[in-house]
């Protein structure tokens, strides 16, 4: 048994409360039942020690004994490989197929999704010919990812850590209502945030916040 | 030895040739020294069978025996595996790096630069909310890789399909000039494309393309 922490700031603004991106890895760890110690960095003033960790000054990242990782999607494949099959199928063709969705969720989907969500944000609402790009590009891309979801309940046979991070990532885009002509992708979030690992995920980020004002 | 098969359009405009996202997969394949044959689907009509292997319609896809794989981060992290230590490191601490950099290529990389990139694509030159934002978005991540990139020739360690990634997310960025404030960036991009297996994975799908024409 390695010493697994997981490092997220010690606070953060209102608005991204319950969409740091710690929630994908806290999800994972409660659904393979791996225990774990959360650390805590400044999210004010980012040292020299924290970029030595994510280069980008972003949070997460998961210490496993002597192995620092950052990127959710680069922790959740390590954690999938710890889950003893339970997040990532031992079976090399399911595994493969879990492998793609993980990648697809983060750069086939959020990559379209990420950017237009900072425009929701703004609040921008200016038909530029670049938003119409961006607004086609998610489009596109939830389009055809209904129609995927029409006939399967998770992306790869059974739950997955690309489940997490898929619906993690359609979490965002429902926020700001960008899944009602999806309904598939809408019930997929519903089902997936519905599980008990998630709840426990969300109340411990939210209080772990919380804690901080 | 199993037989790799790389499927990518018949046929692209003009625009994005030399950046379809076969390059990536060519150019891990040539680095690799893997043989393998190039398949083509038409641009055009895209059917049942094209979204049976890649859901969004999209390309490339890499067929390796049985195994169907679509998504590029996938593809190069299986063809790194299959690679013997070349692109992608035996020791679990340096593979552990490379895999996180290889994300990072994608997540906080490309995921601030393939939006923007739609924006100068169209042109849009309008200064709005959201698009400060995504200006901002980027400006960051390549502020922080620049740093990065200063201090080391490749990401992790040696050569990897980390770098291809990462070159490669880059190029389009400084296609549109986009990394002239970031000189450590343009020497990187600069220094894996002009390895051998670059161009030759460059030539390859120019001549692909150029052929249907």
């Amino acid at each position: 048994m390695t010493d697994l922490t997981l490092t997220t700031f010690d606070w953060v603004p209102e608005i991204p409360r319950g969409y740091v991106r710690d929630i994908r890895v806290r999800w994972a760890l409660e659904e393979a039942g791996l225990p774990y110690r959360v650390n805590a960095v400044p999210f004010g003033d980012r040292g020299a020690e924290h970029f030595s960790h994510q280069p980008f000054g972003q949070v997460p990242w998961l210490t496993d004994g002597d192995i620092s990782i950052f990127e959710s999607g680069a922790i959740l494949l390590h954690l999938g490989k710890r889950s003893d099959g339970t997040l990532l199928p031992t079976d090399p063709r399911r595994r493969s197929e879990t492998i793609e969705w993980l990648f697809a969720a983060l750069n086939s989907v959020e990559m379209a999704s990420l950017p237009w969500s900072l425009f929701m944000f703004s609040g921008d609402t200016e038909d530029t010919p670049g938003r119409k790009s961006l607004d086609k590009f998610l489009e596109s891309r939830l389009q055809h990812l209904d129609s995927v979801l029409t006939d399967r309940d998770w992306l790869a046979g059974s739950f997955s850590v690309a489940d997490i991070l898929m619906a993690d990532v359609l979490r965002l885009v429902d926020r700001f209502d960008g899944l009602a002509e999806y309904p598939a992708c809408r019930d997929y979030v519903s089902r997936a945030t519905a599980r008990p690992a998630f709840e426990k995920a969300l109340a411990d980020q939210m209080a772990h916040f919380a804690a901080a004002d």
